[in-house]
């Protein structure tokens, strides 16, 4: 920011109220009273979502009940060229929802009926704001399902879902968002419905629903989804192996699938993630191991039966010194009680923590733990490993006292590092928490200009003027030169849009 | 055409020759002289793919050994504004791989090696012109195959599939080209390479991979690609079904799955069909069932003979009359040789047939495949139904004598009068064979104008001058609206663009 130009402060709050002042006026007519938020005290709840560390004030806040209103909303954007940024529950770690100074934040929590189920065709019609668990609840009497799992199920919305690919403890074996959606329906930046996807197997066209799906409210608002079931497996099992280190965990991760064998899902803990949440809710974990997997397989009884031993094998043969088996559903909710309490348990062990989130290619594990221990160490700082081993993404908490300066420094230096290892290992800067504002620099370093370019012009696509959730998930090429030039001239930090906590 | 601008037909081929020999100079420094193909004799097979009703002939045919060589040709044709069509192995059944009079056909049949194999990633890396079936033969000696099986799989290449976004009998179970690729490489409309999708689980960025599978060659010239392997199911068990009526069969199949069963494939015969393949090769079909279906079952063995149990019980209820299942790997064989020849098998009880391709909801089979026996008896044509029941895809085969007039032409009537059904039914004009030329009628029935303007803005996203095989996949909004001057004003046939025979 130069400062010769810029405004005093005073006259810059004066002309945010006179914008407000306009937008709440115009948006007033189209929206019941309740359904326009404008004062500070109303609007100091959506600062931010679950990356609390970006917070920024929107002019105004519409929550419609209808698509009609929110069609009204983004119409009125569209003809002002205001940003809208799209909300859902608010709980993404990666600020896709932090709002716009400049622009409306349009939140579709209202948008939460149920609108139709489909047993035999095992598919949920629904709208954006359903939670995810919700879904899992409302097709329960069907002996149905659906799939993805993110941990914060429970809150999150399928419309946020969608915006940031979701995925959860189980898409090793059933896949993540995108392959659980059968059709979308957006409002696109002109405010109008378009219907993407259909319930048939393929769609003629471009595959645009996959598009959307992970676009983090970049490219359209989606207002209706189709959502795909399954049937509730008849039976869950969960194997827990112990090693002596963690290359051998990693290792076992890919023979396991090497051995034809998809588990429900692999998650993998390592000596600091097990002491801390051992100490915490006593799962029975052994607390003389470098690392566990916890391998959950579910299916048809006599295949689980099946599948058991040979993941018994695969283990033992990979170097697991001691492997137990749940004996109930009891024992196997104890088994994963450790494993969902681990972010918890390890708050307690540290200050301060910072989540990181990538993806390596599986067979990558063992050798890119190694690395993420060895640039720990060099930064003098803690890791706790707790993570999908299946699907390789990876979720390092740094742990650091936010009260040090210095080790907040070295805290972020690390993540950096640590996705600078992604990237290397072929893996990628995010697997589940999406870019938003935190990775902008990332993307730089992940993608080169040519791929950058293609990513605007897909945008251009979908939204010319740029009013759907402005300055996220794909960085200006002037921003990456800028990234660069810092990179590689000044000694900067590579990744300076990382959350300085 | 306006006849009176045209130019006098000895002076077009003046123009055309004069126009091959500059593309011929211009091309013979980038490529051995054995890569470029610009006499008759030599352009002659090439002139139509699989569905041979539409013929064409490029100004030359570039067969390059190396990407840099395909680059070279790229960066040509985009520097002059020359139209490419990129070619696999021609098996294309909707006139995808059709040659551009006025461009090049780029062969991608040399660029046919496999890179590399990682039995431990289960993946595979491998250059557009290998074989679908090549790919699981060089994989067997891990234990692995790929899964998408094409009825041409013996001949069609693994970039056609990417084009056309390829299916076969066992997508039921595990998903189409687009859900066992991982990474493709391609060249871009100015000749760049751009590597789309990752090693890893997800990446971040849109979903730009999926958006080029099933792209029919309009968005990028995929040079290289990587594919996910399955482990080589321990057993597998076919179920023959035998049924009285069409209806039972039909929501037989929906009951599979609703009861939490995905079979490896679901493939449906309706009596016609079950009638000419039994006189043919004598699988011992039942001649007295109205329709058959023939259910296969992959995995483990135990899992396998529990399902199969299941299985059985919902055919019973669903009222199957007979149900026989394989008793070894030659028995299953043979109850798959009578679906295996169906088409030629219709081809000897019908002097002429034309094969449909729709995909619709499965809950819909029985009530779609009613409507479609109705519309036959309207128009008095047989149609013989043998299709991926389980998928929704259905192929009416319809019986005509092309030598009669009158018979092709109802033919064509009852064609589209499918294509409007599966439409109806909320299912799409193409399962799994493209729009290419053959569609883009249907194309106009299926999208509205927002849709297809979306779809024309991503084109143009990724081809600013259209050379990537225009006139391909996507209509222009003129065309449909030409379309539905004459559907709704002159009585003429909804699907002008559908083939003549």
């Amino acid at each position: 920011m130069s400062q010769q130009t810029a405004i005093p402060e005073d006259q810059q709050q004066n002309k945010q109220r006179e914008k407000r002042r306009q937008v709440v006026a115009d948006l007033a007519p189209l929206l019941p009273k309740e359904c326009l938020l404008h004062t500070d005290e109303a609007l100091a709840p959506y600062e931010c979502d679950g990356l609390s560390l970006y917070q920024s004030t929107p002019l105004a806040i519409a929550l419609p009940y209808t698509v009609e209103q929110a069609q009204q909303v983004v119409r009125y954007c569209h003809q002002r060229q205001i940003p809208i940024v799209p909300r859902g529950a608010g709980t993404g770690l990666s600020g896709g929802a932090l709002p716009h100074e400049e622009g409306i934040l349009l939140s579709l929590a209202r948008l939460n009926a149920i609108l139709n189920i489909d047993p035999q065709a095992r598919t949920c019609r629904v709208q954006p704001g359903v939670r995810n668990l919700a879904i899992s609840e409302a097709v329960r009497p069907f002996g149905l399902y659906y799939a993805p799992d993110p941990s914060s199920q429970i809150a999150c919305s399928i419309g946020g879902n969608i915006a940031e690919n979701a995925g959860g403890v189980h898409c090793l074996k059933y896949g993540l968002t995108v392959h659980n959606v059968l059709e979308v329906t957006i409002l696109n930046a002109e405010g109008e419905l378009v219907t993407l996807g259909s319930e048939a197997l393929d769609s003629a066209g471009y595959d645009l629903l996959a598009l959307i799906i992970g676009s983090e409210g970049l490219l359209g608002i989606v207002v209706e989804i189709v959502v795909k079931l399954l049937p509730t497996p008849q039976q869950a099992k969960v194997l827990l192996a112990a090693f002596h280190t963690v290359e051998e965990a990693g290792d076992a991760v890919g023979q396991i699938i090497a051995a034809g064998i998809i588990p429900g899902g692999i998650e993998m803990m390592d000596k600091l993630s097990i002491e801390a949440t051992e100490n915490f809710v006593h799962a029975g974990y052994p607390l003389d191991a470098a690392a566990i997997l916890l391998c959950e397989l579910d299916g048809i009884d006599t295949e689980i039966n099946e599948t058991t031993g040979r993941v018994n094998e695969v283990l033992l043969k990979a170097g697991a010194y001691q492997i137990r088996v749940s004996e109930n559903d009891q024992q196997r909710e104890l088994f994963w009680a450790g494993r969902k309490a681990a972010f918890p348990a390890v708050g307690r062990i540290s200050p301060d923590y910072y989540c990181m989130d990538g993806t390596i290619p599986r067979k990558q594990l063992a050798s890119v733990l190694n690395q993420i221990s060895e640039r720990a160490a060099h930064h003098q700082l803690r890791v706790a490993n707790v993570f999908h081993a299946g699907d390789g993404n990876l979720h390092p908490l740094i742990l650091f006292d936010a009260n040090q300066p210095d080790d907040l420094d070295r805290a972020h230096q690390l993540g950096n590092d640590i996705l600078e290892l992604c990237i290397a290992a072929g893996g990628t800067i995010t697997g589940e928490h999406g870019v938003g504002i935190e990775k902008l620099g990332g993307m730089c370093s992940q993608f080169n200009d040519l791929e950058l370019t293609q990513y605007h012009a897909i945008k251009a696509a979908f939204d010319e003027h740029g009013i759907l959730n402005p300055g996220k998930a794909v960085p200006t090429l002037h921003r990456c030169a800028e990234f660069g030039h810092m990179h590689v001239h000044n000694g900067e930090l590579p990744f300076p849009d990382l959350p300085r906590f």
